[in-house]
């Protein structure tokens, strides 16, 4: 049977993440995979089981996530889009598919992705998000030194045990990742952009490099901290894991089209 | 007693509008009017009634819409913004306060007032906003000549009867009004905005403004036929009403400080 690789965004601000949650004494939540998958199963007319290469948390957002499902498709893919975002609700559209081979697998297929976490700092530019943004970034009420922030980021670059910068990694897996890039864009008004991409991420991963380029740009942390922080493997000293409001999953790119 | 000016913003998704409304035999419907009052009740802990430069309609949007108030106020204006933004509800959002005299009316003291519409044409750009413009875009699917639609919007520029292009006006009142600009600007993927700002407008009159110039931009009204349409004072020849989904109060300009 065919496979098909869905390309999407949504506005995470109205859902409890990306993987289907169905409580055993309450109704399932909404969730990305839920509503996704009962909408293809409406387009398709059969069940399907979607992969999504990223678990969002909730209230994470994401302009490029990549799913996948294998099923007899009555319509070239396509038209896929069109046919599925129309019955989508408004928060969440399927931007592009594909067919792939059978054996596609958007988690282990995944080569590297790229996430934004977006952040507006110090009053008075902002004290909370502006009614056109609420959702979509993190205010701090401090003021942010990009340059430290830069510094910083440079240091992240690279094959590194991430232990120190992840929430509760399981023991029995490796916490070991290798970043791509990590860029800070200072925009107007208090504007922040980090954008940060690389092989994987462990869970809160990149909230907890937000947060603790945060602390950097705040002068709590010095950028030449980083490469000690990684080595310590030690939670504490880095940064909060900053709210899901900022993060987006911007891409996740594959190797040789499959 | 002092008289207090307001700059606002807000998402008009969520509200039926700017005019606060009591329905006899219903709960009050959710209006910035309404909700605004409230929270400077609450906060100056006396009942005032504001008056707001423009009744926008149920999900138009506004930057700068503009609204004032009289009391005696605990704090200095400077700090109005931050306390009352605090306790308003994520959309709506007080950007600035200033102490004006007794006689400033937000209304007939408004010298120009300027509106922006917004919209996306054409597949594969867009059939329907996206994720993250969702109720604050229009999305037309045709292809639109902006050319086209810039040589018509300097047309509507100058002092003429827009009775034509008004929701029913009122037939004991002038319908005349003076449009200071209207230009258009192309965007990325298909983004196309409308600014227009003049001495007042009529009920609806952007929305038909913008609705004929969607007209114009898809080859159906030619620009030399606006000086026509004008002149006819006929509902009927002018483009359609476009959503308030697109619309948004950018500014209020009134003449020397009050």
């Amino acid at each position: 049977m065919p496979r098909f690789k869905l390309t999407l965004a949504y506005d995470g601000s109205g859902f409890h993440g990306w993987q289907r949650q169905e409580p055993p004494d309450a109704p399932p939540l909404r969730t990305v995979q839920g509503v996704l998958q009962e909408t293809v199963r409406e387009v398709l007319g059969v069940p399907v089981e979607l992969t999504g290469a990223s678990r969002t948390d909730a209230g994470v957002h994401a302009r490029g996530q990549v799913a996948a499902f294998t099923a007899a498709v009555p319509v070239p893919a396509d038209r896929l889009p069109r046919a599925l975002t129309a019955r989508l609700p408004p928060d969440v559209e399927v931007l592009a598919a594909e067919e792939v081979g059978d054996s596609f697998d958007p988690i282990s297929g995944a080569k590297s992705k790229g996430y934004r976490y977006t952040l507006r700092q110090g009053w008075p530019h902002a004290h909370r998000a502006g009614v056109f943004e609420r959702g979509r970034v993190f205010v701090t009420v401090h003021r942010l030194d990009a340059g430290r922030m830069s510094a910083a980021a440079t240091r992240l670059v690279g094959t590194h045990d991430f232990r120190a910068m992840a929430r509760e990694p399981e023991a029995r897996l490796s916490s070991v990742r290798t970043i791509h890039s990590c860029t800070i864009r200072e925009g107007p008004e208090g504007l922040v952009q980090i954008d940060v991409s690389g092989n994987g991420f462990l869970h809160n991963m990149v909230r907890i490099i937000a947060g603790t380029l945060v602390e950097v740009g705040r002068g709590r942390i010095e950028p030449d901290a980083i490469g000690e922080i990684l080595a310590s493997g030690d939670r504490d000293r880095a940064g909060p894991t900053l709210p899901p409001d900022g993060l987006c999953l911007e891409w996740v790119h594959y190797g040789a089209p499959a």
